[in-house]
């Protein structure tokens, strides 16, 4: 065992910074042991050193002091959130050569690449195992397991709290208001749902898993985002009937010469292994051209399902210095593009309402053909009104079509007018 | 990159090796682009060069000289399976100073330390992510992803074959006899179907993921091992109506000091993760301190799957010779012992046969309670026979109770006049 102790800098002390905090002094034996030299957390850059915290340590480890404290250390600990000052900070410690360990996912789906470079110059590390699914390894699959193999496509529920709520909706048909307010009432959801429910997070876990996964450099921008505010009770309901359960998806497939990688509210069959994750529950599926199906599933958030992530990067960290040597930098050789939305194929479930006449459904048939896209399945059922002003329901499954035929002959189906609404328009992933 | 080319020599050519060959010679360019170095197969270690193959090479790769070869390579692939050759071999590689990855369960399970120090003195690299559960990651989560965790139980469906027949079993009703000779049909089971059905190959995987887990040393004489040669149709019937389904589990438990390591068929409850695993898939459930539950899924065999694991370990190792330094080697500080089997609680089905006389039932339960065995539930259907002459089927459901206990509990029930046969003895396990 080395007796020179490694010096950790911790940035944050929120819900996984305490329990980084606390896995750090508790298990400092063991992870003596499995790293081959001690481990000293010198002190916990916080704005505030006098708030009240999830774990209780020492004072006298608080500072205001970030710079001094990155200086003074041999690897820093990200755990702060947000763009700055956390970038900053996270290229002042990997320019002085320290490794980094860092979950903050908006960050890295924004300028990993800057990160990337500033970490490969000095042979630092940037490790970030905690900024996608939680405790979920995926990072580390994508970067290193899989790194002999070709990933065609990654399916991932990669938001506990939009999995909650549309959990809740699948077994409760509860409306999204609804099962909203409940996932608040249970701390699933923040008073603010926006950055979860809009897609927003998963969208930076999903520009962070399609640049591992398919070696090239994309960033929140290259990502196509929906949220789930549309869904409704009678999306759900629809989908149940046709054998699907809604989840919220990032999908990152590769097409062609390009990448496309989005978030959307997608149906999965109800016999896809992505289609029992229940409640806040993380899962990423990941399809290669050798290793078939794999389905990575666990905890996506918590503080010490989290920090576990985060103190397996550091553990790896650590025993790479003790041996010497520098670290492994990501490989970005293959430089693919984002492919654009339009050029998107897949499948879709939309839903309509429409005035119960002779011939509506002929007319609406003929459109998609006329669009180029084929129909797989129609349900109609009747909604209310007597013979003369009868009104319905149609709910129709597509088969694999070009994201801008879809639209354009959504836009044809609207102008009708014995269409009274596009009710919804969902893709279907996962057969 | 690097002009010097990365000499790889292949040491066997069967359904994995012929897949690693494919691999290595098919995605020569990418593998170079996410090296940073060209890669070159220099040969294939085989029996008998003029052997009809998978994947057809120039056939002046192959050669029966496996130690001229390996002393010409930087990296070596083992595939040959069994302990010798294969043992001498690797060791002649890593005391040379080259890396290794193998899939040899059988070895790594048997002599897994000794190759391990063999790599450790040199700093060469002894890699086998192919050894366990195909071509899912499980291995280097244990070994980096979960360093900084705890890990205090780990449930595999480890073995295709047997997974196969148990589904079989649960779907159709059949009986194992039926289900192995489907399963031999199908060429999920071998001719000789032995090493799978008693639970050896699992047993092998075991003892590799419980060293990795436990931070020890175990080999598959730790291991206790059942196989599934026993199972009936009634007992995967009477698990049905218990809300269960039977599956051969891995089960590697930290227990107090120890850790109890054993492949047996188990009840799992219908909703856990593990229950919905069909077919010849393979799945790893890992229970950790802080990082909650976790599963890995995906196919545990075949021959691209089990080569993309391979790849995988060769893309780090490789990557890491060009960057420099040495390897990281496995950590066994915590040396773990293996608890006796007598001391390994769990919960147990039991399925007996009885003549239906009055206070048969109270007889026994009075036993289980005299033996420490709490009794969850019991159910008891009519046989046969008339009036005079009954004979009913009881199923005992037990709370969590020693082996110890159970087996003596189980030798006073057997010895009951009125109990005509235990009928089957399956340990119950997640919930």
């Amino acid at each position: 065992m080395n007796n020179q102790a490694i010096k950790v800098a911790l940035l944050g002390a929120g819900n996984v910074g305490s329990q980084v905090a606390r896995m750090l002094l508790q298990d400092a034996e063991t992870l003596a042991q499995r790293i081959g030299a001690p481990v000293e957390l010198i002190g916990i850059a916080v704005r505030d050193t006098s708030a009240k915290r999830h774990f209780e340590v020492d004072a006298s480890l608080y500072t205001t002091d970030a710079d001094a404290l990155i200086d003074a250390a041999d690897v820093v600990i990200e755990l702060t959130g947000g763009i700055e000052p956390a970038r900053t900070r996270i290229l002042r410690a990997l320019t002085g050569g320290k490794s980094v360990v860092s979950g903050n996912k908006a960050l890295l789906a924004k300028h990993g690449m800057e990160l990337q470079a500033a970490a490969k110059k000095t042979g630092a590390q940037l490790s970030y195992e905690a900024a996608v699914a939680g405790a979920i390894p995926i990072i580390r699959p994508l970067r290193d397991s899989l790194a002999g193999d070709n990933v065609t496509r990654v399916l991932g529920i990669m938001n506990g709290t939009t999995n909650y709520i549309l959990d809740q909706m699948d077994t409760t048909g509860a409306q999204f208001e609804d099962a909203l307010a409940e996932a608040q009432r249970l701390g699933y959801a923040e008073a603010d749902p926006t950055a979860d429910v809009e897609g927003h997070d998963a969208a930076s876990k999903a520009a962070i898993v399609a640049s591992l996964a398919f070696h090239s450099e994309f960033t929140i921008d290259d990502v196509h985002i929906e949220g789930i505010t549309s869904v409704t009770a009678d999306d759900v309901e629809a989908a149940v009937a046709d054998g699907f359960v809604i989840k919220l998806l990032a999908v990152c497939e590769r097409d062609g010469d390009g990448v496309n990688i989005r978030v959307n509210p997608t149906l999965v069959p109800r016999k896809h292994p992505l289609a029992s994750v229940h409640d806040a529950f993380n899962a990423v599926f990941v399809q290669a051209d050798n290793a078939g199906e794999l389905m990575f599933y666990g905890p996506g958030a918590g503080g010490a399902p989290t920090a576990s992530a985060v103190l397996g990067d550091f553990v790896s960290i650590a025993r790479r210095m003790v041996l010497g040597g520098p670290g492994i930098p990501e490989s970005s050789h293959a430089s693919l593009q984002a492919t654009a939305m339009k050029d998107v194929v897949s499948r879709y479930s939309v839903g309509l309402e429409v005035e119960d006449k002779i011939g509506v459904l002929a007319n609406i048939t003929r459109i998609f053909a006329e669009h180029s896209v084929s129909i797989q399945t129609i349900r109609q059922n009747h909604l209310s009104g007597d013979e003369e002003n009868s009104i319905s329901s149609i709910r129709i499954v597509t088969h694999r079509a070009t994201d801008a035929d879809l639209t354009k002959c959504m836009a044809v189906v609207d102008a009708l007018d014995t269409v009274r609404e596009i009710t919804s328009v969902i893709r279907v992933e996962g057969e």
